[in-house]
């Protein structure tokens, strides 16, 4: 293969972003349709250039022409495309979640395994410029042997409590990144988990069954600890660092402030907020996420976020959620 | 009493801060006594002009112009010499822990409630200027009702084994300042202890029976939650951080570096390690503990750190090993 | 107007950077026309899917439908681009300079003052989001009165010796850019101009009679002092700081770095270098400049950097070269 | 010598400094006359438990048990004590200036020539930890060959205009420790001074005949350049920066802020002013600079800053003055 034919499937904020960068900024490749069942997204599409836009998913998993789906439609839709698209002999890129239950992961899975076709899970903070230096500075050996990893996350304005409803709960929802970025940088599995949580910001988010505020202690098999914080509200922008300890050294990723502008008055010094959009924040993350997809399939390489990472990360959510639950650490081995 | 006298019992490395800040760096005080059983310790004290220096407290305990005691000897002799002190109408600044067990630390308060006599506990972090900045800052509401407070202390270079043994462990002997300073900052009582920990820096901790690196997350009465995090090593320095976040905002207290130069060559931009002596870093709050000490004493106010704030401490510190011990999180209650 | 119709002339790296942000980033607007000489780049035009690719201006100038035309082609080429496209009723965005010589520049402007068409010089750098943030801030007020200005602005690397015989020198080329930010952010005019120079990094920079390491002081009308320090390379990155002070307060635009991340280890704290491609670290004012320009034809507004803001920055330039010829500072009246 | 008796004249706010670091915290060294006229001052170091306290300089000239003496006099007493110090066989720690005039301080420089006893000129900044350890790094050769300094001198607030009067003018008063700073870092000698200067902050200032703004560009011998930007007045505090450029490097030493801690809210994120008073900020420097005099006598070791240091530093402000009176670049041999 020396291009790839696209063919993405849902065209809200986060597939705009992917129509936008393999159009404008990832090379030998070429987006041929778009499927959406909003009409304002098709006109869109429709002035992007793109040659077939449609409403019906047959138009990318029959056509031969196409080489690789981005699944970018509602999380409850993403099985059925999965597997009519990998049994189109066709190369899926899906955003997170796969699915919110374990037994469809696994079925996924093995749909996947018997068509030998390559899937990737958008784990899209793996690709961040910040947190991917600090992987390769443990991959150098400069941190040495690690001991504790420390993931803070919090968005900068709460989701309304319906979108909660049916997120499947912080953990799920949007702790499974943080999951994840502490699988990818330990580089072990997780043994233990130990969870607590609290509705500290929305009451009808704790109407609606779920937390806002959360921590999580990872126990990995390797001994290492990922200490994980949530808040789904940070009134100071978008916040997302990592820390990681080791016995060479300790690296930490900072806030990404909108400019280095440093203001200094009778008060102090001043700088700008972190950012507070998750596209702006992660602009590069998506850009290199794509790319990373499409040389995978030119080079006939190994996807680099398989379907696996999103089974584990939704195994730890499920038994972050039962240690919440139960109040007690939860052996992974029992989810 | 407009001017305080003070007998010093021990002179080891924290009673020598004392003794040269009390000399050299604070008003209204004049250090008269001090008692050390070493030999070259009292041939110091003779060079500081100190009028009384012997190996007998007595010396301390009956001398009628003595209006106050800092007690800096090893542990196990604190419980006495408070009581001593006290029934001898002196007030009492004295170093951590009062006592390692919590029968004991009840004795000793019972004895001060009784001789009316003020107790200050010497938790010195509470006065360094960083800390007490966040401290004050939440008292002035700028951060609003706090959520979520975050402790790293991280010592540069391990206690040898032989110490580990006799310290009461890494929560009762470290972990005991994030303990206060938890319950400084958040202005609540802690309801539950959920701890966890390794040895992964000097196997002689492990054999000695303790832990090196250990992970505390404790949920107040008020639903914030603290995450402390401790190592007793850290090859970069002494590092010393506090997180505090609110739904107004957030405070960070960062690494306090040797200097503010930066160098930039063709590899990045490279400034100093944090400082990694704990007299240097806490210079300031040795400093400023005992000024706050002789301040209450002269205008007869409350004491800033009570013996009732030492005994939280302890009973925190081992809700942690219970909790460590048993794998599960532990009520403070049931200590 | 509601939507511009480009043509551009001149597809080098400026060019290029200009087609892509035209083409992607910037709405309400169509690039239809591209000049080159190059048949690489009249090939990468036409991979673009642009309509009209050329090597002669005649199919810009000729063309009824275009309205405004980016000058990207070399500087002796300017001027007569400049006078053709404004006849031809056309709004110029040119890269700087419009030309070395005050004679060429005010033929130039007065051309464009017969034809009343619209120009704008391309001094990218006020569209910076640091600096232009800092701009803000004056302008708020926050700083007060202006006292002073200092520029750093140092290359990554120095350009080759035969390219610098023909650029006009240090002043005319690379400072430049500085002489319009000082005007941009003290808003007066400069009255006086100190210059001093040396060649320290590349004998052959000398040898063809410019310096490669330069240091300006400006004095404003209003009293307001900048000094404006330029080398050719920096070891450590693209090193381009502003930092303006009044009685109010001071605002500082650092180095914008590669990523945020600190590591600490035995040797101290290190991050990353400064960007050092100026494509990089200028990618948004690029796009803004453009954007600018866009919206000024859009909205029938002045536009933000005129033509005279081109002959102001020559004049003091070539003040400059007269002070370091003379060695003494030199009245802008005298040029 | 094992160990220094001291004597020091003159007990204001810097003859304070140094009787406390002589006292409390630098070894080998014993405080055994004051000298002062002020009998406030005279109480003091009485309380300070000082031996002899007087106001005649002959109980410390005539002393024979006193090795070295601390000028800390007002300025025009300098000359005076420093001849009669010298001639009566005494080291002396001298603070700024030896004298305003270039023929008194040749005459101060013969004299103690001839008395062959070590003289010491208290530029303290030498002693600063973040200047100092900028000149350890050039030393080390971790920036190449130097190209370029740049000082940032700015009080927090200014003097009354009575003292300016009578203070030389700030280039003799303030802008001194900035010539000594960038002959200390440069190595190498002055060519050419070129100033400029403005009175913007307080025009009893300009009234008094001096300026409160000043730049000074200063060409030295090896062709490198340093410049210096002085304000009477900075309202965000005592701002103290240092920057040296190399060819392999780049040095910085930034504000010395009073914490390490940030905020982040709504607004963005703010930290600490840079230290305002003097004291503070050159708390170390104060320090360091005596224990080098006392280090130096101890082991017989050449003077760290010596009185050709004061002449020199000296004769570049007279050059400013010259250069700003006839607005022209000066010579140094000039002077």
């Amino acid at each position: 293969m020396n291009k790839v034919k696209v063919g993405i499937v849902g065209l809200g904020r986060i597939g705009t972003v992917h129509l936008k960068n393999l159009s404008n900024q990832i090379d030998n490749i070429e987006v041929i349709a778009v499927v959406t069942p909003s009409e304002e997204a098709q006109q869109y599409a429709k002035e992007m250039l793109i040659p077939i836009v449609s409403d019906k998913f047959e138009v990318i998993a029959n056509n031969d022409e196409i080489d690789a789906v981005f699944i970018c439609s509602p999380s409850p839709t993403h099985a059925a495309y999965i597997i009519q698209a990998t049994q189109a002999g066709k190369a899926v890129f899906c955003e997170k979640p796969l699915d919110l239950s374990i037994e469809k992961i696994e079925e996924i899975l093995a749909e996947v395994n018997k068509s030998k076709q390559p899937l990737m899970v958008a784990f899209n903070q793996r690709f961040d410029p910040n947190f991917s230096k600090i992987k390769e500075t443990i991959e150098e050996g400069r941190l040495g042997k690690l001991r504790m990893v420390k993931i803070t996350s919090r968005d900068p304005t709460p989701p309304p409590a319906h979108y909660v409803k049916s997120s499947g709960g912080l953990f799920l929802d949007m702790t499974i990144h943080d999951f994840d970025m502490a699988r990818f940088i330990v580089g072990s599995e997780v043994k233990e988990v130990y969870a607590k949580g609290h509705c500290l910001i929305d009451p009808a988010i704790g109407e609606a069954g779920d937390i806002d505020t959360g921590v999580v202690v990872l126990t990995f098999e390797n001994n290492v600890t990922a200490i994980i914080e949530n808040s789904r509200e940070a009134c100071y922008g978008y916040d997302q660092r990592l820390e990681v300890f080791g016995d060479k050294g300790m690296a930490q990723a900072n806030h990404k402030q909108k400019d280095q502008v440093q203001i200094l008055d009778t008060q102090g010094v001043h700088s700008a907020r972190p950012l507070d959009f998750f596209m702006d924040r992660y602009f590069d993350s998506y850009l290199h996420e794509a790319n990373a997809f499409i040389e995978a399939l030119l080079q006939n390489k190994e996807m680099p976020v398989k379907g696996e990472d999103g089974l584990k990360a939704t195994k730890i959510a499920l038994a972050a959620n039962l240690s919440m639950k139960e109040n007690r650490p939860v052996l992974l081995s029992e989810i």
